[in-house]
């Protein structure tokens, strides 16, 4: 199906084709996600116009500050939409300190408008199904994209049709149906939820922004890699740790990052790669220790639901840019995810989901290990609110005590 | 108990003392809150210097950029902290629509660090507690303020005692508690929490942000009013309208639009003021339909947590606020809350907290009785996020349907 309209060139902004990331073949831009010739996933390919930082600096305080490097019209700043992205890189001395790193940041995404960095991924999706003449968008999820599709969708007045598992968080069941978008629950794993949004996508004029409209999402995650180089005064940083489900999101930092030093915005200097995953879903972790590029399935059991994606479509190309880069993957339990969690919060006052635990507790690992360099410029992203999860946390944190309203038993609770 | 510093002047940038609303007597900047002559509430006072919309427009995009109209140091935006405000102003034209008004934008405030506007008034606090020499800061809360509190008091390595009726939303509590200060939970109503937290004020060394730093505290809310006016192009809404709770946030917006005048920096256009409260705890929305200026106590009993405040510090003052612009205040049902909430979310992919419910469905009201004019540019604040009261909306809202993991299943499910 192709409901490409004859002016979509244009529409795409400096987006001119698809291209495969196996063999190369190119396809024209429309709702196509696998190489004709090969299967292999198809990723987007630019005429990237010169952009300087100035303009760039005098962009809207959004992700679309970065449209001309996006599959997106030059005027989608002004299309309906939550407008996410340009999100705080908070530098964590705190944290540094407890974990003996000298220069720290934190990327912190819980800041979008539904409090996770898929709200990026969904405003490109979307872009790319208005072009595309789509008026339903829909998306399988472990729960953050979920919501991100289900508030986008409402804004633009679009409608949506979401799959989770149905064992997810009610923080993001109730936080996805609120919308009034129509929320399936599907009784399976995340990879199950997969495996049945593929047929409806090959039988429904939907545009799902994880599968058909896939090349156009995962552009969305650039923008955390341009960020952070613009945050940092436009250089890049020496190593950067990213979660790791699909892997989308850590092979989209290094190419944000190398587009910014062919497009000459930063010198582009060296800088390693770091993979963060639970060890109850950590195929590519296991595949980076196994020193194979062989990612094997999982059946996933961890408390970090929004990782817990046991087939990771871009595990292969995540575990490429890590070993190119220099970098390394790792997982840790959930009861370090839960210290990650509280570590974070405890310095920082910033509250992340598990998938911040993950990356929080990885980076502790990494440096333990000696895999990360604790005198170099480190940014780690946190990409999700603990406010999503707060099962994860409550059974350890609560009331220091409880008490009747006197002073007298305040002085007895022994707090001051 | 005086902290002050001999230099202590400069520390508060532009504020000069402390006065009286009630009878105008002046007081040194400290830990001062009630007038020695009458007891009345004391208020910053400045010596605001000339700014232009110039040197505001290239301020840190937070808060800070209004510190010329704050009382805090020069400097402030390099102290740790979390950056709050600068928040999103929405068009919200899907609402415009389904409550048959021209012109109507959401200033959206659950995007702060803790998602809701009380970072605001706490980083303004804070700033004080430092001044003043406090290394322990404290409060009184319905729960939004102790996340606010916690946090804040986390990343600037301060210790915080935080005071919560014991029958707080578990996204309030826990929330709060993973930052790792003391949470003291009360078996009693806010109203109790604040009586024990003045006692304790009284004796402890501590800087309670809306007690013993109330005059500084109260001064944050005034940026959401700046931010409105700067992000409407250096103009004044025609209509405002803002939850109450204990009626500050309310006056400081009026203070705003009134200092903004003052200083020409926005034409000094006529504006009115609404007030929203849920009936289960609207003793202010009561005095303004009985016309008079007495608000009288009550018992809380609704959903709407965060604005359970039964007998209002600025209840008053808000009164004279909604009068003498020529507002209204009115009050609205839990089950109104619930779909003022669903009709946010439904339009615009904002998804509130009930006090955000409880002030689209008194818009809502107030356009229906004729008291908000549908041809006047109107701005709504949502103060708070809905991740924080699920329980709320949990009830009514819920996947479409559950299904097994097959594209059978999906068809006789009836949903495409
Ligand atoms: C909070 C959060 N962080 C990280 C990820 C990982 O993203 P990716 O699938 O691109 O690896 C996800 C994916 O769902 C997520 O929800
Ligand atoms: C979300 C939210 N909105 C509004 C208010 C009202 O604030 P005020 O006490 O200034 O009236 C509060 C107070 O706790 C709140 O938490
Ligand atoms: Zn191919
Ligand atoms: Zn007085």
């Amino acid at each position: 199906m192709t409901l490409l309209s004859s002016d979509s060139v244009t529409s795409f902004g400096p987006a001119v084709a698809l291209a495969c990331r196996e063999c190369g073949t190119r396809t024209e831009l429309g709702p196509h996600y696998a190489c004709l010739e090969c299967f292999g996933p198809l990723e987007v390919v630019y005429d990237v116009p010169r952009v300087t930082r100035e303009q760039i600096a005098a962009g809207p305080q959004s992700l679309w500050r970065y449209k001309d490097f996006l599959p997106v019209p030059a005027d989608v700043a002004s299309q309906p939409g939550l407008r996410p992205g340009w999100t705080k890189l908070v530098k964590a001395d705190n944290l540094a300190r407890e974990l003996g790193i000298r220069s720290l940041w934190v990327k912190d995404d819980s800041g979008n408008p539904t409090h996770s960095f898929k709200d990026r991924v969904v405003a490109v999706a979307l872009s790319a199904a208005r072009q595309l003449g789509f008026t339903t968008i829909g998306c399988a999820s472990t729960g953050n994209l979920a919501n991100a599709v289900a508030a986008a969708a409402a804004r633009a007045g679009l409608r949506s049709v979401v799959f989770v598992p149905s064992d997810l968080e009610a923080g993001k069941t109730v936080t996805t149906a609120v919308y009034g978008g129509t929320l399936v629950a599907v009784e399976g794993s995340y990879d199950d939820v997969n495996r049945l949004c593929s047929e409806v996508a090959a039988d429904q004029p939907w545009g799902f922004v994880n599968i058909n409209l896939r090349p156009y999402y995962a552009e969305g995650s650039k923008t955390v890699g341009f960020e952070v180089a613009e945050q940092l005064g436009w250089h890049l940083p020496e190593q950067v740790v990213a979660p790791v489900a699909s892997g989308s999101l850590l092979t989209k930092v290094d190419k944000a990052f190398k587009e910014l030093g062919a497009a000459g915005l930063v010198e582009a200097t060296p800088y390693k790669v770091f993979g963060a995953q639970a060890t109850g879903c950590s195929p590519v972790s296991q595949a980076y220790r196994d020193g194979t590029d062989v990612v094997r399935p999982v059946r996933p059991k961890t408390i970090a639901k929004s990782l817990a994606i046991g087939n990771p479509a871009d595990g292969p190309y995540a575990l490429d840019v890590v070993r190119r880069t220099g970098g390394a993957i790792a997982d840790v339990s959930d009861e370090e995810v839960v210290e990650g969690i509280r570590l974070l919060a405890r310095t920082e006052g910033i509250f992340a989901e598990t998938a911040g635990g993950v990356t929080v507790a990885v980076t502790r690992k990494l440096l333990a290990a000696g895999l990360l360099d604790p005198d170099a410029e480190t940014v780690i992203l946190n990409t999700g609110d603990g406010l999503k999860t707060l099962d994860a946390v409550a059974p350890v944190v609560g009331p220091s005590a409880t008490i009747p309203p006197s002073y007298d038993a305040f002085q007895k609770a022994g707090l001051a």
